[in-house]
């Protein structure tokens, strides 16, 4: 490709509404351009990336046995009714009547509509196993899009689901989707790490995280330093042995003191000059699945920990995780603002986090605006639900399988997950086993966000200049600036070298605007292609032309009738 | 691709829904499955000719200096508002608001939001020309999905966007196009026909299709036996040499009579004793564009002919078609009901067909039920707003270029359209020419429906037992029946045959299945692949398998170890 005929425009400024790197450098490249918040047009540079990506998955993928399909973007209501998710999903399920009146949504995943596809079709336990995966645009309504492509409503995505007999065959196939997503994620050629997570909407109780790391990553990764154990800091257990042991002492009478002004744990730490890890916050939750609900619960931390609202989501067995209430909300509930609240006294339930078990005579929120209370101590003074796991675990933690646990900070790319029976039950997805019974399938699931990954790689790989392909995705190997277009035996030799190497089925770009040296340079950094060849009439004076690249922007200069051979060498195509 | 890992299931029975052909073997064969009306899953089968296509499309187009991009799907209202056609675009545009309260649609073209892209990014006339094109994939809600992809809600397109300087400019961008579309269904290795064609809710004023042939086509082409011809009915021009001379007579005074029971022209050329042709029948429309308000007109036609409703929306500039006014419309414009309604006395615009206006002393109804009217006399009788070519051209007119037309019927799979500055020039799309002065964009549009291209094709190439695919897009172009999978020394000759073609990138399918021949043969006339590979162990024994051409289903044997030879030299890929 050339530049003259690449409808390409890259931008001197960074654009306004873009925060992180990644963004900032697809915009200015002229990968992408904003449509509409979190939804984008995609020039022809990025096209090839994503195709790029997309081929390395399809190979992965096929070389295991999964078989291509598509499915459609629109979704009929009916579907999403058997499973309950119409209404579960919530707002970022973008939904829409037709002409006729009959509701339907934009898949933001297609458990329903795959399950759907098999249950018409299989008869037996002779069709099992297969894996079904589809590459395609999906869109969900996201609270507040951003981040460019990382967090944007349109995406493409490749969706795969794996459909068993029984459990351990459906093992099988999980194991073996993630072998696919390390081979996919090893040709990538990027730094990223596999993690325990979540199951969140989709469901099922086993599902482990693709993360590309990157240092402006939403997700925080606690990965041990020995031993394979890595989590999403979302589930990561916080162990026992990190907890400090009940010191027993005698149960001291309750006092409640004014403490005027102070309405956080810092000021109250400072105010009573103790460490915030000896005292505890309430916090509350509404826990009802209805947004247009309240149903408050009150959660007990030390001072110094972070609560874990995901844990909380699965002790309850909740499908979202439960919200936190408004100020006006937490007055209501204990006739104090927040900051002076407290768990004495009140009439909703209570839990109560196992770092605050091993405590007594602690300090609290009075429910009595700057009062707090003191010598508090839970089963005496209030009565707890469930004692549990609910905080962050924190780097420097003991790991659940020993270690220590070391902070990532990453990028969700892929995210696999084993579904048992949820969606075959639900949807009466069932087969005839050699006994002639009807059993539900085994079901699991695989996703990859697509455009989301080439941003994630990006986001990885560049530096202050412009991004740095990895060869794996670089729309192209080879960005060859022609330094002087308008010196017609410069403009020769560097079209010789563009057709030699497109003969070779290398990927080449060129630059053969009329611009002056500096402007193709800095281009050439910006739009980030591994290798760049410089071929200008000084050069070719000594039949030299200049191969820099662009990782390290070391510069070689080699003979005019060495570059192919060259080149090929160093992409490794020979 | 082996059945065995295809996740591919035949039905014995015509799904209820399909009527035509194609649809019903697409659904047998397995390459579709409903998932709502009009919309569907494609199963693997049915990608892997998509895929194809797709491909042919991609390499004639950017062999001709297109750009692929890709462009969102959900699309904002601002931009279909700069044009008037988020309101002009009727119901066929699917709607939605987000959770913000935006609103959305859903792509059904992309004229807006790539005008949109350009206008963001180029700067000078040194930009000119380019052409952008994508494959996407689109929705438009039918009002009346049927006939399986043909008339689908969600379907794949290509389409494809040219922009330049000048007129001039754009019409050779339009004439390249259009050789690209030539090129594209030459390889297709269909029969198709090229015609001039209405606009639509596209616009501009120059447009052409691109149609398969197939006898169940919803479009009627006129091609003429001389010169070059052809044109979609729809805006056929019928020349003046089609209608008689004006018959000089005497206007004879008007005379109303009784015609009971008479209610349409046939039963009144008999009542009367003359031709069709020599009464006049007279319809009624609107030609508001508010489809909830009526505009009524009457259109007066000889009784022989049919009207063309879209040459009554060119002649008065509508966006849409007029529509027929109901029975009780008429009935309250004119007093009488359908059947004896006439022109005389009315206070509604009169257009009158050219055919017509050469007639004198005719009879047409006298809005009063069971009567008509004789020796009516337009400019005495009644007045006329204008004379037009109003109706059909029909098989076996003179065409407007010489010869006599003859009459195909045609599936539309491409259209392409010069736009003018029509986009442009609503949503201020400009350049800076050489003389720094602002000039809007010249635009053009290309479009071809790929997924209904796919069934298009069936609908063409097809027998009593089955698909009969063209090279081209064949899923495979090899099915080999394994025919006793169960004895080894069988099997494995299949499986050595089976990858020698793979290793040849030849794309073969193997029937791997535990069924016997009579099954496998039928499964593969079904799916339609052009060659079948009969591997058996009774002819193993000979050393022979059994090559079978779909098509004309000819058998020949050859020797096992020539096979590999045999199908390079019959696919021509060596």
């Amino acid at each position: 490709m050339k530049w003259s005929n690449s409808f390409l425009f890259t931008l001197k400024e960074d654009p306004s509404d873009a925060e992180i790197p990644s963004h900032k450098l697809m915009v200015r490249g002229g990968y992408i351009r904003k449509v509409a918040p979190g939804i984008f047009s995609y020039g022809p540079l990025a096209l090839r990336a994503i195709r790029k990506f997309e081929n390395i998955v399809r190979e992965e993928l096929e070389s295991r046995g999964a078989i291509e399909i598509l499915m459609p973007m629109v979704q009929p209501k009916e579907l999403w009714d058997e499973t309950g998710r119409w209404t579960q999903m919530g707002e970022s399920l973008q939904k829409m009547k037709n002409r006729t009146g009959a509701h339907f949504c934009l898949g933001a995943t297609h458990e329903e509509v795959v399950t759907d596809f098999v249950r018409q079709q299989i008869k037996s336990y002779r069709d099992f196993p297969f894996n079904l995966y589809q590459i395609q645009t999906k869109f969900r309504d996201e609270i507040r899009p951003r981040f460019g492509l990382m967090r944007g409503r349109e995406f493409v995505m490749k969706d795969a689901y794996s459909f068993d007999l029984d459990f351990e065959n459906a093992q099988k196939s999980y194991q073996l989707m993630k072998q696919a997503y390390q081979a996919i994620f090893d040709r990538l050629g990027i730094e990223y790490r596999v993690v325990q997570a979540d199951t969140g909407s989709i469901g099922g109780n086993q599902s482990e995280e693709f993360h590309i790391l990157a240092s402006s990553g939403e997700d925080e990764l606690l990965v041990s330093d020995q031993g394979s154990f890595a989590a999403n800091v979302e589930i990561c257990p916080v162990q026992k042995k990190n907890i400090g042991n009940l010191v027993q002492t005698t149960l001291l009478p309750l006092e409640t003191f004014s403490t005027p002004g102070v309405r956080t744990i810092k000021a109250l730490a400072e105010f009573m000059e103790v460490g915030e890890n000896e005292l505890v916050k309430t916090m509350f939750f509404s826990v009802s699945e209805d947004v247009n609900q309240i149903k408050p619960v009150a959660l007990l931390l030390r001072g110094s920990d972070e609560v874990n609202p995901i844990k909380l989501k699965n002790l309850l067995g909740l499908a979202n995780p439960p919200i936190l209430l408004t100020e006006k909300e937490v007055h209501g509930v204990t006739g104090a603002w927040p900051g002076s609240c407290g768990p004495v006294g009140l009439n909703i339930p209570v839990y109560l986090d196992e770092a605050v078990a091993s405590m007594t005579n602690y300090v609290v929120g009075a429910n009595k605006d700057d009062f707090h209370t003191k010598n508090v101590n839970h089963g005496r003074d209030f009565a707890v639900v469930k004692v549990a796991d609910l905080r962050m675990a924190k780097e420097g933690d003991i790991g659940p399988e020993g270690g220590i646990l070391k902070s990532y900070r990453g990028i969700e790319v892929g995210h696999i997950f084993y579904l048992g029976q949820k969606y075959s039950k639900a949807m009466k997805a069932q087969f005839l086993d050699s006994n002639g019974k009807l059993e539900p399938i085994e079901m699991g699931c695989y996703g990859i966000g697509v455009t989301r990954t080439v941003q994630a790689v990006i986001e990885q790989c560049h530096d202050k200049d412009g991004i740095v392909w990895p060869l794996s995705i670089a729309p192209f190997h080879i960005h060859i600036c022609l330094l002087d277009p308008e010196d017609p035996s410069t403009h020769q030799a560097a079209e010789e070298v563009y057709q030699k190497l497109k003969e070779q089925k290398i990927d080449v770009f060129m630059d053969d605007r009329k611009e002056r040296p500096g402007v193709k340079f800095k281009d050439a950094d910006l739009l980030g292609m591994p290798y760049r060849l410089n071929i200008g009439t000084r050069g070719l004076i000594n039949g030299e032309v200049e191969i820099i690249e662009r990782r390290t922007k070391k510069m070689i200069k080699i003979p005019l009738n060495k570059v192919l051979d060259k080149m090929k060498n160093l992409l490794g195509s020979e």
